[in-house]
C-alpha cells in the first residue's frame, strides 16, 4: 500500500474468496447451478479463484469477453447480452471449440441463428421480468412461439429455457422491495415453466441479479443463478442492504493532492476515469460518488456519511469533509475510496492490486 | 463504417483538423502561445495532427500522460494537475529528459519540490479564478508568497506565472455568462500580474478552457491558451452554445440489438463503459446520455432532442424515439450515438476509427 502512487484499485482477496465461497455454497444448499456473471472482474485471474469452489460455467456480457475467457479455459459460457447478430461470424467461431450459450429476445436475432448458426449453441429466451430494459414479457406467448419456431429450423441450435436478469431490485428502496420483486420473477417463470415444459422436459429457468441472489431465500423452479457483482460488492449493494461494508472488496486507493480549508475540501487524484461516474444520494439529498477510509492512529476508518466524494471530474476528486475530519488529511496521504459501482470501477481500472501487493492484469492488460 | 460490429469511436479527421486549424489560428491571430491539451484524445497519431499548425508544446493531466507524450516526441509539457508529490521520482526524470512544467497550489507541494528538484522544471501556481476546484484564490496573497519564498530555495526550480482552469465556465447557462465568467478570470490575472510582474518580469498567464478560448474574444494579459475538448468538442459544448453539431468530430457507432415498441425503446449494444455516465437535461427535466444519427435513404440525419439515449447499463444503451423514428431502427443497424463528454467516451474507448477506416491506437493500446 505504501507503494502506491497513483490511483490504484485494491482487492482483499480473502474477502473476495468469501464472497465467492459464501454464494457457491447458497447455489449448492438450494440445488442451483452456479454460473457467475464475469463482467464484473473480467479476470482471467480472479476467474481462477471461483474454480476453487467447483465452478465451471460462467457468464460474460460480450462476445469480447467469452474470447478472453475461453482462451482462459473455460469452456462453459453463457454470453448474457441480446445477441448482436454482426457479430455472428465470431459467435460461431467461438461455439466450434465451446459449450456457448446465447441470448435472443427477438424473432431477428432467432432467424440469423436459424440461417447461419453452424455449430451446436444454446439459446436461453431473455424474459422481461420487470426491469424493462430487454426480453420478452411473460405474457406474450405468440412472440416467444414465433421464435422457438424460428429456432427450431436450425438443428444445431438448442432451445435451452428462459432467463432474466431482475435489474429492478437495484432500485428497490428497500430489502422487502428486493423480495417481492424476485418473488414476482419466480411466479411468472412458474407460469413460463407450466406452459413449455412438456415440449421441452430440461429448459431451464436462469436468473441472474446479485441483491436477489444474495439476501432472497426462495429459489423455487429456478435452475442456475447468474450473479455477479458480489465478487466485489459495493457501496450500491451496500445501501440497498444486500452486503455490509466489510463484504466489499475493493478500494481505490488514491493520493491527496490539494486541501481547502474554506470550504473543508479534500483533493484527489481520482476522477471519473477511476471511480466511474455511478452516484447514490447522501443525507442532504445530493449525489456522491464514494465513501471514505482513512488511517487514523494506524487504524483504518470508514468515515461518517457527512464525508464523501461530491464532485468528480477526469482525474480530480473532490472529498467533502466535517471540518473535524479536515486535520486527518495530509497532502501525500492515500486514502480509499468505496466506489459505488465496482462493476464500472474495475472496467476503468484495467488491473488490480491484491492487499498483498500482487498485480492482477484484466481483459486487455 | 459498414465493417463495424461492435461499439467504436469514429472520427471525423476532416472535422477535428478544422477545429485544430481553427483554434491555432485564433491562437495566432491574439498573439498567444497554443499549448492544447491533450487530456482528451490521449493519442500520439492525433497529436501528431496538431504539428502541421506548428504546435510545439503541449498539455497534459497526468505524469503517465506525460511520459506518453514524452516518448512520442513531444519536449514541452505542462502536466496540469496539482502536483502530486508521490510522483517525484517520475517527475524528476521526465525533467532531465524534455522541458516540464508542473502545477503547485500549496506549499506542502512547493516544499517538496524545493527540497527534491533535480533538473530544471517550471512551475506555475495554479489559481482558482472560480471554479472552486483546485487552487489558490487570487487574494491570498500571502499564501502565494510563502509558495514563491519555498520555491526560490531550488534554483532548478523556476517560476513560470500563474496558470486558471475556469471549469466554471462549463455551468454556464448562457455563452453571455461564459463571457463574463472569462472576463472575471482575465481581471483577477491583471491584478495578480501587476503585482508580481516586476519581480518576475516574464511571468505568464496561462488560462485553460475550451468554451472561454472558442467563443471569447478578449485576452488581455493572457500568454497562453490550453483548451482541449475543442478538437472534439462534444454535446456538452453545443448545448452551451460554444460549437455547432457540424463541429462534433466523434460519434460512438453501436449495434441496434433489439426494439420495443410497447414503450418506443431502441436497445443498443453501447452502455456505460462505451459512452461514459455524463448526461445533460433534455427537454422533460430528464438526464440524457447521448442524442441521436441515423442514416435515412442513404442520408444521416440527427434526430430531434425527443429521442436520446435515455439510460444506460455496463453494456446496454436505451434510446427513446418518438414513434415516427422508431419504425426507422431495425435490429442489426448500425445508429450514431454523439457523446455529451468527449473526453470521458474516448478514455473509455481506448482507440478511434477513423471515417477513412484506419484505426488509431491511443495511450495504453
Amino acid at each position: 500500500m505504501t507503494e502506491i502512487i497513483r490511483p490504484t484499485l485494491v482487492v482483499d482477496k480473502d474477502i473476495c474468496m468469501q464472497n465467492i465461497e459464501r454464494m457457491a455454497q447458497k447455489a449448492k444448499d438450494y440445488q442451483l447451478r452456479f454460473r457467475p456473471h464475469f463482467k464484473t472482474h473480467q479476470s482471467a485471474e480472479i476467474g481462477n479463484w471461483f474454480r476453487i469452489y467447483g465452478v465451471e460455467a460462467i457468464t460474460v456480457s460480450s462476445v469480447q469477453m467469452a474470447e478472453y475467457f475461453a482462451k482462459n479455459g473455460w469452456d462453459d459460457i453463457t454470453i448474457a447480452f441480446p445477441l448482436n447478430i454482426l457479430e455472428i461470424d465470431i459467435i460461431n467461431r467461438l461455439a466450434a471449440n465451446i459449450k456457448l450459450n446465447v441470448l435472443v429476445e427477438n424473432k431477428e436475432a432467432a432467424a440469423v441463428l436459424a440461417k447461419k448458426a453452424t455449430y451446436k449453441i444454446g439459446v436461453f429466451l431473455k424474459i422481461d421480468t420487470g426491469s424493462n430494459r430487454t426480453g420478452i414479457e411473460p405474457s406474450k406467448t405468440d412472440a416467444i412461439n414465433t421464435i422457438l419456431e424460428l429456432l427450431s429450423k436450425n438443428k444445431k441450435v438448442i432451445f435451452k429455457g428462459f432467463l432474466t436478469h431482475a435489474g429492478h431490485t437495484y432500485s428497490a428502496r428497500s430489502t422487502n422491495e428486493i423480495f417481492s420483486r424476485h418473488f414476482d420473477s419466480l411466479l411468472k417463470f412458474r407460469t413460463l415453466k407450466q406452459k413449455y415444459q412438456s415440449n421441452f422436459p430440461n429448459l431451464e429457468i436462469s436468473i441472474g441479479d446479485t441483491p436477489s441472489c444474495s439476501i432472497c431465500t426462495n429459489f423455487m423452479g429456478v435452475d442456475e443463478i447468474r450473479p455477479g457483482n458480489f465478487v466485489f460488492y459495493d457501496l450500491m449493494q451496500q445501501n440497498l442492504g444486500v452486503c455490509s461494508f466489510e463484504e466489499i472488496a475493493v478500494r481505490m486507493v488514491c493520493p491527496v493532492v490539494a486541501k481547502h480549508a474554506s470550504r473543508n475540501e479534500i483533493v484527489i487524484y481520482g476522477g471519473a476515469i477511476h471511480l466511474s461516474q455511478d452516484s447514490l444520494l447522501n443525507i442532504d439529498g445530493k449525489p456522491f460518488f464514494g465513501r471514505i477510509l482513512i488511517n487514523k492512529k494506524g487504524e483504518k476508518k470508514l468515515l461518517s456519511p457527512r464525508n464523501y466524494v461530491s464532485r468528480l471530474s477526469q482525474e480530480h476528486g473532490i472529498l467533502k469533509v466535517s471540518q473535524k475530519n479536515f486535520q486527518h488529511f495530509q497532502v501525500g496521504d492515500l486514502v480509499e475510496i468505496i466506489p459505488v459501482h465496482s462493476c464500472l470501477t474495475a472496467n476503468l481500472a484495467r488491473k488490480y492490486l491484491t492487499t498483498e501487493g500482487e498485480e492482477i492484469a484484466m481483459i486487455n492488460t
